[in-house]
């Protein structure tokens, strides 16, 4: 397996699986001199972890982040950072009936066919617990362009769309429910829906839309490392994620050019922006904003057919405790990547300038 | 500038401006005794090449690629394939107006900022010309990777839909027409429309969808280097492009788990495919497919404000000869990045299996 | 700090200090369905451990490795192996008196300098102990290419040199003696030189030879990752080392074309074997055999003058448990690193073969 | 064929065999604004090519570089910058003779090997006319870093040294012989050595000495990536070295501490120098000094015996135009590989600085 890195200059390694002994990483590339906010970091892990409310997974996990290198006396000293979270709440006896079967729209199949050996614990390497380590690394990120603000929220929940555009929204208040909507009333209705949709045993989809705003003019290098592809490749790595569109998206797609460009102020600034805040895969100090599309968790707690080592159809049933939507802790790992981006972007263009 | 190279095993790096003396680029990493097609590839460039229809820019260049090194009595040695293609019909002149002129919407100011200087003809390295390196490379990927079939087609031109799936498609017919899509009747109703758009001086976003078949099982890397990271990111560094979906894509995002589960057949094939064809971001055999979004291009011939290098907002209008619509002509682009990406994880995949 | 990374195929990435809470790493790359032998790995820790004899430093740490990921029921699954080993013995007080003093040809001065801040305990960063984390990685690695012979010897201790060619050895004795010198003779002699040397307060340099043995044709990529500049690389990276010769080496410099051309036999392999089993920067099938020089560990306990934080030049002395000559130690970790470098090119090989 | 890439933030890319069309390259990561001096650059190309004098070579080539991109208006743009060199003067029917014929210690037997099929007209790609790509790439990294003076000079060829320190060098007029030695006594004796050995129809080997002075503090990165490892690497990439060694090198290995510890002034200088102006494998601001050593060149105007292509061993005898001693043109290369180390850590610097 190759591909556990993310980055070119603030670089994380990640490892682990979900019922090992630990998941962990290096963050290479910090700066040196940078004191850490350690309880920001940790308040991250907390708004991904288990058991948070009562619309995400019931399973409890400290997700508690240690620290082994690279900090002394509070502070960066420019050398690796490497960390481990354990993994306190293994149920692993949960997973012994999908030793030998392959779940219906997870990864168990295709990781027995390409490595011939898989650990079935939990999904292992496939699961979505890889995604603390890039908290972590996200939450030294953030430190590190702290100027950048770094917004994301649940927009959609199934059919129930949050209808106003980010710039009508109080972003402060995102945290206050348990579905990250920043409108109350939607949040609601979004919570309400997953609650139906918990108690049947399925499990729904839905969208998280982040915004970064006061990113610094430059961000993001012009032909394959677009600042945007990489925003995309950063979210398109986060499980269950099936697309990403930036500024005006899809719906730019039907648009005329006459409506599309975005005509200039004199002080650089645009009055419209459908470009999203880049410009040829550069920051334009525009705010930027994409959307990220996410399907519905794959285990359900109903009957369905899979397939077993052997070539047969067999009936199984999830077990465990699952997310009915992973949207609501989904939302700082969407954000931890963004700031992974525009971190090593940042870092990169000190060299240029 | 960093970001000129595509690809870990089978390595694209470009240079080129569009009104230099040459574009070019180096492929690193091909393997040895390979029997090149040399017309096939020479036909990859002549699709995406100006002036080969009256539904794309005028502007009339050979696009000819002249190989350097690499290959000896027709077939790869292994070693780097250096290629350039000549930039022979540069009418300079027709830029000297933007020299000190920002257009709204292009990667002029963003450039300008982030690097201070720029060669602002032809809009220089942000010029969509670079993508002809890309489909020279793509096309040697495809000759590795001969047995995946790659279909890329426009699916949509403003408002303009093809409403089929693309199981309902014959392929064969892409290229019967100017717009490159398969189904006849809505590819003359998206001809007619770039055409009167054209005529406005106006231009029009539009959408392309790819098909893979026959991809072997086990390509991509499971955490942060999926398949469909890869692939999104490689749409996303083409010029113009604002969103990319895979699988059920933005329409998963709508959907329940028991519905979006993708059942097992006896032989490891899934009954339906919302899953696109990757699982766990590695491919399972299944028909890969996805959708790429292209913004409307921004440059109109219609009068627009613009800014100047010394803050002044000023009236311009377009020059030069430019698509109405970027589509047709980012079929072999969409394509030749696809190829890249496949091949890229096919080598790789060597080492592990 | 980058460069925390060895490796583009088999990737090792190492963190920690040597008193922090533990060093460690992530092998990355690492084929799915070995089945380790755990005993070898901590018999290679074992021989660079501190304490294993009276010729080396007293300290005494276990260097046990803890894994943390990557391994199922004894069997490697492809995916990253992270590890540990914590650091258990930590005299932290022995080095309070070097926080704000640079011992002379140590990394403190040039740390202080390049990242402002800098754990001083026992080096930090730059201490030696990180070269476990190597050994770790490089038993591994011993074990996917388990079919090439890797040994290497203390070649020299200050002016005693192995005067043998090192095909008149028997490198199944290289344990039997604590300085690693297969000729029980010569060893006698180094030992009594390094006993003498650690009396006197006073450290003494040597050269390790190594020697690689079945090495299959064709490792190496030509140009500027010729095998022998990675391996250089690989021994330069180990700490006091300054020099490396492979094949004829320096002596190399002073012959003739017509003494120095190693002539073919009909079967492949040559009559003698002045190139070091590398062609072109491609390993040939022949024997590869390299030197590499260690200078003198620069802790002594004898007073010397060092410079302080604020200009001044003091006295101080060497306190803690130093080495009084590396070479011993140093062996598994020569062979470790081209364990690594001989694995990442056996496996990136498969792509092309 | 991979590793024709050198660098991690000023890359070079090189592609092309020496009886191709061209040779050339690819630099990215160049920052923008730079005033280039294109005469120091082919003056740089002037100093490696054939031809210059009557110890070497008598092969006339221009070695003119052409830039096709990322310069505008004399300066470079940020963009990537492609340049091609080509092959005029290629006599290819002076290899036919070894077409199916492996010539001793040259690279013919493991490309053939490794690839199944090579170029084998002048070596190919493992002729070290690839070089001339470095120097145009060095070039431009000396005009990066331009307060840096990098000196490299012919410090012995065969058994004859030059044995001064190089404190007592001029080094202006190491150009002022055609060995490139500065001391022109010894100049003349090498000089008479080579003609001697060219007479014979043999060649001879040699080393060089390169001084790099005025290195600011704090380039190189401290664990895999040291300063001296990464120029131990970019010096053992050029063809024909067998050995590098910095500082104290392997004397070093025969010292003890006491004598080896270069004890610091109070500015932070030191009084010694045995460390080669590296600690910790980061640069201190002191003088950085290494030796390369080259064995002769394997083509000899003498009869000697190869293999063929079906396993018998064959006389035959060099033809072609050949280097009696590779060292007098090797420096410009040598300089340029420094160059390059240099250019790429000190960029690198900028981020953490």
């Amino acid at each position: 397996m190759a591909g556990n890195t993310f980055g070119n200059i603030f670089k994380l390694t990640t490892f682990g699986e979900s019922h090992g002994v630990a998941i962990g990483g290096i963050i290479d590339g910090c700066p040196a001199g940078l004191k850490l906010n350690f309880e920001a970091i940790q308040q991250e892990l907390n708004r991904r972890k288990p058991g948070q409310s009562t619309i995400v997974t019931q399973r409890k996990e400290p997700d508690t982040v240690e620290f082994l290198s690279g900090i002394f006396e509070g502070q960066t000293t420019g050398t690796p950072i490497g960390f481990v979270i354990k993994n306190t709440n293994q149920k692993s006896k949960d997973y012994s009936h999908i030793k030998d079967v392959y779940r219906p729209s997870h990864a168990d199949y295709t990781y027995e066919k390409k490595y011939g050996v898989r650990d079935y614990r939990g999904g292992g390497r496939s699961s979505a617990r890889e995604t603390a380590c890039r908290v972590v690394a996200g939450a030294i990120a953030k430190q590190i362009i702290n100027s950048i603000k770094i917004n994301a929220y649940t927009s959609s929940v199934g059919d129930i769309f949050l209808e106003k555009p980010y710039q009508d929204l109080d972003f402060s208040k995102t945290e206050r429910n348990d579905v990250r909507c920043p409108d109350q009333e939607t949040a609601e209705r979004m919570i309400e829906k997953i609650k139906a949709i918990k108690k049947d045993g399925d499990t729904i989809g839905g969208t998280i839309t982040c915004v970064l705003q006061n990113v610094p003019i430059g961000l993001g290098e012009p032909v394959f490392d677009k600042l945007h592809a990489d925003l995309g490749k950063a979210m398109l790595s986060i499980n269950a994620v099936k697309g990403f569109e930036y500024g005006s998206g899809f719906c730019g797609a039907r648009m005329k050019g006459s409506e599309h460009n975005d005509l200039f102020n004199e002080d650089g600034t645009t009055t419209t922006n459908l470009s999203g805040g880049i410009q040829g895969g550069i920051s334009n100090g525009m705010d930027i904003y994409f959307r990220v599309a996410f399907k519905p968790v794959a285990t359900i707690i109903q009957k369905q057919n899979a397939l077993d080592s052997s070539g047969n159809i067999v009936e199984m049933q999830g077990k465990g405790r699952h997310d009915p939507c992973v949207v609501p802790r989904a939302i700082p790992i969407v954000e931890a990547m963004a700031a992974l981006v525009l971190a090593d972007f940042y870092l990169l263009n000190k060299i240029y300038s």
